[in-house]
């Protein structure tokens, strides 16, 4: 069966999931986002994603026409729709991006003509790219450019205006083609990846930038909330590259991979160089608490 | 007849110009753009504007797969074949818009997984926003927020990820709704407009920032080009808000408007509070150049 | 009665008290300040406003020729001469200015040639300009230009060389005649407003910037002990206009009018646009403290 | 005789001259201001000293309520009211300074509520604290703190709220009691002084800072002006303390001394540690300017 | 009876002790180093000092080819075979210098080509330069230039490329000649000391900087330890000038001397000027932890 | 015959040319150092080393108790007594390391003791690491940190505390083990080499950064001496990495290789891959200047 995309009020195939090239998200990148998965065919943290939905389309003054209930209610349509497409032990990532809607030539790009384009899909979670990492952590390099500061645009807006991310992971990449950047930001202050937040170990204290400069990850609050319930002290601080350099663990959270332990920062092993002890637990926790071993489903995909 | 748009080697009607919502356009703002205007139906600097896109997709590893020669006859193929929907006196905007291509949930997304996206439209210059501008003036106004340092993204690779230009236009309408945004960089330097450069006219000194911190705009050069074949001096440096705050003239420069004369700054009359001298002899010269009124055309929209 | 005013040992009717257009408050802006007010008579935490203005004078140099004692007692006085101008239910104004004393054309205006300039004076509270806003909320706005940072002059000296504050006021009223200024510092980090300081409060938490940027304003640590008062959690870190703009809710603190409710940050709602509960509570407790409604007691004023 | 101020249209004498102590002046550092000094009893540079205000008042938005050339007139007629004061040999200072007006307390700040304070004063130019330094050359050291940079308040907006500025001389002279400040801007370049521009001769190449972080002072202008009427090639530019210290030469620019040359700059001397051939061209270039010897003039004072 | 020095597997009469102008030492500052002080005869914290020394090595990729346990056990016989030198009421001094070996002109720098010079040695603790600070207090002085940011190289790196330390307390001592440096970070907080850190006591708080603009100290780490064990609330935090001008207490704390006290800032008075009592109360502390009067030991040098 | 070094008076076999580890050189990278090189047995502007060696030891008060004459007619000598040791075709490198001589533990490191420790020696120009470079062009990359900024150490001042140079040469090489570093200043601005300056060729006009944030380096001065010679217009001015990626040509200047191509920039080619014409053109007129074949005395070694 083809998956089934809703595209502001119908559901649509995939293949045949098209918008007009003078929408706002391709003229403007006007598009605010969120990615949401699921663990056993349950949406993790929907209410969390919608909130911060919503306020990323306020602070850009885009009105979804939806209130946030309904986005929900609709949200799990889609999902139900399409559920059969998922087998039992495989899970999804659902993805809302709503833009500002068609964008004319000329006219007031701040204002909104008409209705937004609200779209909203699901998608198997393709974890390869990251599977390896769990037993043999990844690779972390660091960027020459820089974050957009939050007085340019915060990055808790979250959105599809992307290329100052990608421009960055491709610089990291220039070191490892395997690397994931730790962004730095205009004070050189690890601020975070192009799309997950960044962690290290030291001491015993799991310790990641507060949020003046990255994203308030979904994800990265789920790893504070996992350590603080295994007793574990965090710190929401300020973290340079020599914290990551002389860290015990590092790691990356994110949607789709939760946790990706990393075990080389700038070409030095981290710690002793494999994935540490405070990592797994937190992993543990994680797969403990969504009902499902994390790391085995991803495993899974490797075939 | 209906405008025909191409996309990646296609030619179709406007209102069937789709793409997948999948595109790296849509999912990553990965999308860099050029827009070229008419004069006569003859595109302006067209060479230019294609060598500065090349700069674009080579800065952001993107690969057209046409060369500069190809993207040019392309071009002018489109725009000959929407040219019956421009009558004699009407000019066209031609845009082009080229992504990355298909995005795939998961891949590397700094590698282009197959054919970049190749986006190519004509639309009528629409000037009715700005036609009252030639003899009143607009009003300049600064954003809070400030230009994306060129650390983190350089302006000069012009491209589709504009969300923080939207919200800084957005900020300057909040003191006057026609306002025309005057962004500054990290040092509160005068960088450049959503979409246009900034000059200003002190003592008979035609003065614009330096593109250390803002698009090498094809109208701009072609304003100092004009002014100092007017024997006007000229001057690419660092402005604050004070030198436009006491200068004699100020104006904008745009593909689509060219010249736009702006006579308040931040609420305070800029000179007398008229259109000056030297911003209507360089819109004067840019019409001889091109062999048409600017203004005229400009106001005979209004109809 | 007309009121009296201290000058340098001398109390003279508020209507001749004046100063030589040569002093250093006048040539220089030299002058070190607190403002005090009074509940039922009774200055408020007089005794850290007089501990506040000798730091201010210790770190400019500035000599009082008076102890923090005498300081006190004299303030005592200047405010028992004046009291029978206010009515029981009226509350006063008492301010410090003392400035270096006399300058002289081409002295070194770092030494204090003679006495300083001590100038304390009573004045009845006016809240007319805020005093509907204790019941609608006020528009906070954030001004163009930046604070005055730290490493130029620390905002912990409490002095009368305002123009940056000023002009920063007044570049938020472009926004709106109403408008509050939400003056934010070169990182784009919030400071404070030019006479208050700002709080805003998220998910439960009473946040305000810590003073690294802003005065440390009596009005705001009296806002923060009542706080820890009625068991709300407080939090002394870095805000963001993003933090303002996603709050439940938002006020500032100043002597006059001890919490003025913000219920609109650069034209968007805070929370639900209402006065919220939490400031609500603070402005309740603030009231039981001193003894007196001091919403009843600016509604009053509205005759 | 005694010397006779102007307060907002009348004449006083100068022991009368006194303002109220809820001016704007003293209660927020709001005042414009010029210094213009006489050369054989003619106002140099009156035409330029005025504009500068006006703008000062343009961008404060201080209404004098007088025309540029009203403000002219009555200043000479100040200066010639005053004039049986200065002998044939002496010359006078003549000082503009323009409040907002009266300030009400709970009154917005930005708002003129009468009329503006004018004021206009002339003193003899006392220039003994500098005279020594015309053959010994001053000491030039710069203070810890930093230059309030121009997106908090631009320094050509000439104002009186100098608290920045008098701290920073402090510093200086923690060093030397006779040091003159050298103060830094945020990237640690050389702005200006408390009260003057710099300059250095570096291999015959006279230079001193663009006008991005100092004011445009009158003097500095004047001193470009003759250098290049000598034909001693000049540069506005960046300049760091490496540049004064490795320079040949040194000196201050301001309104009273016209030219101090500096032979130290902390603690170092500066070329050979006298005074240089370039500075003494350019003193006796301004000398023959004005029509006085202005180092002998000077001298005089010392008696 | 002569000392030994160790260098790279040898131990050397000290007169003797002299490596290559070629080593890497020498020609590019790239050695990494310790301090570490006895007490009554026995290193204090010798693990932590070689702790952070091994992560100075990784982070600039020195290969010491020892392992931390035989470098901690070469340390112990060094100090044996030089014991006999210290009386038993005398103390030593034990400096590790790591450099990268030898440098071979235009050979790739970041390349070990050879043995690491290791450098091991004694020396008395020579307190003459601090001992009257323990009862008088020394006077902190901020230089003109900046901490070199963690961007450019995180001062948690410990190495002997000083040169900027030098520069800045030489600046310092341009205001006194005992001065010692508070050097400030490029935002204008405080940093550190040339070899120190930076603590003060305000209403009874013990406040330092968070180590993200200084270096770890293990002084640093030992005071906080001690605060902690005799109930004294401590803050990591940002400190500013302001902070050190308006504190009761100040101090600075290094391997040597352990805590010297600071009794003027800038010129100004700390607290009353005199050693207080906090101060005092760790000093005690530190005595007992190691077992001999810290000031006793330095005063008897005095003799 | 063995090489002779100079230190401090005496001339000793170069195997023997050692100093104590006690000297400041090692202690605190307290080392003023300039590097020559000849060109057919003749030192290539000697006279301007030396001058900016004594710039460097002024601004660091190091005194090397000879004069600037001294100091050029001994290293003559020195270069004279090794002579014999440099075939015809070959050509040397003069290096000067001059320290503050002795450092004593807990003695104020600002004070010079005794004699400065003066070294100077000779070395065969080792050209095998840049011969490839001169025909393919090498591979410039910017390092993830940052140039120590100018207001905390001035690159001007040429000195050996070079760990910040060191360690981002090494980021560098994380990219391309035969990479040559590009290095950025705080703003993101290209700054210098580890070794040298940076140049690039844009529509014909040799650009490259003012001495603002890097060495003034004398081939640097050598190279746009000679393009104004051969009529190629020359900017110096601030340039970012997108300057870099689309320049036509791209280039290096250092003593030993004096120019060396780069046809790649942080992975894109610069230019069409291949080494410039303008490059070419001033590598011949240096060698024409110098009277020899650079590139021929390069590829000689290759051997």
């Amino acid at each position: 069966m083809t998956r089934l995309v809703y595209i502001s009020g119908e559901l649509v195939p995939e293949h045949e999931a098209r918008i007009s090239i003078f929408d706002s998200a391709i003229m403007l990148g006007d598009t605010m986002t969120e990615s949401t998965r699921t663990f056993r065919h349950v949406p993790f943290k929907l209410d969390e994603h919608i909130e911060r939905l919503y306020q990323s389309l306020k602070l850009t003054r885009i009105d979804p026409q939806m209130s946030p209930a309904e986005m929900k209610r609709v949200t799990l349509e889609v999902f139900e729709a399409n559920r059969p497409n998922y087998a039992p032990h495989e899970d999804a990532w659902i993805v809302h991006n709503i833009s500002r809607g068609l964008s004319v030539a000329g006219a007031d790009p701040t204002k909104q003509l008409g209705a937004a384009t609200v779209m909203i899909f699901t998608q198997p979670m393709n974890l390869l790219p990251w599977v390896d990492f769990y037993s043999k952590g990844c690779h972390g390099v660091t960027p020459m450019s820089r974050m957009v500061p939050s007085q340019s645009l915060d990055p808790r807006i979250k959105n599809r205006s992307r290329l100052a991310y990608t421009l960055a992971e491709m610089e990291a990449k220039l070191v490892d083609p395997q690397a994931q950047s730790v962004i730095l930001d205009l004070d050189g202050h690890v601020a975070e990846n192009k799309g997950g937040n960044i962690f290290c170990v030291t001491k015993g204290v799991l310790r990641t930038p507060s949020t003046v400069n990255c994203l308030a990850g979904v994800s990265r609050a789920t790893a504070l909330e996992l350590a603080k319930g295994l007793g574990i002290p965090t710190e929401e601080t300020s973290l340079l590259p020599y914290d990551l350099a002389t860290a015990d663990e590092m790691f990356f959270t994110s949607t789709p991979y939760c946790i990706m332990p990393a075990t080389k920062f700038n070409g030095l092993p981290v710690g002793d160089g494999q994935v540490g002890p405070v990592t797994k637990r937190l992993l543990g926790a994680w797969s403990e608490l969504v009902g499902l071993d994390i790391v085995a489903q991803a495993e899974a995909q490797r075939g």
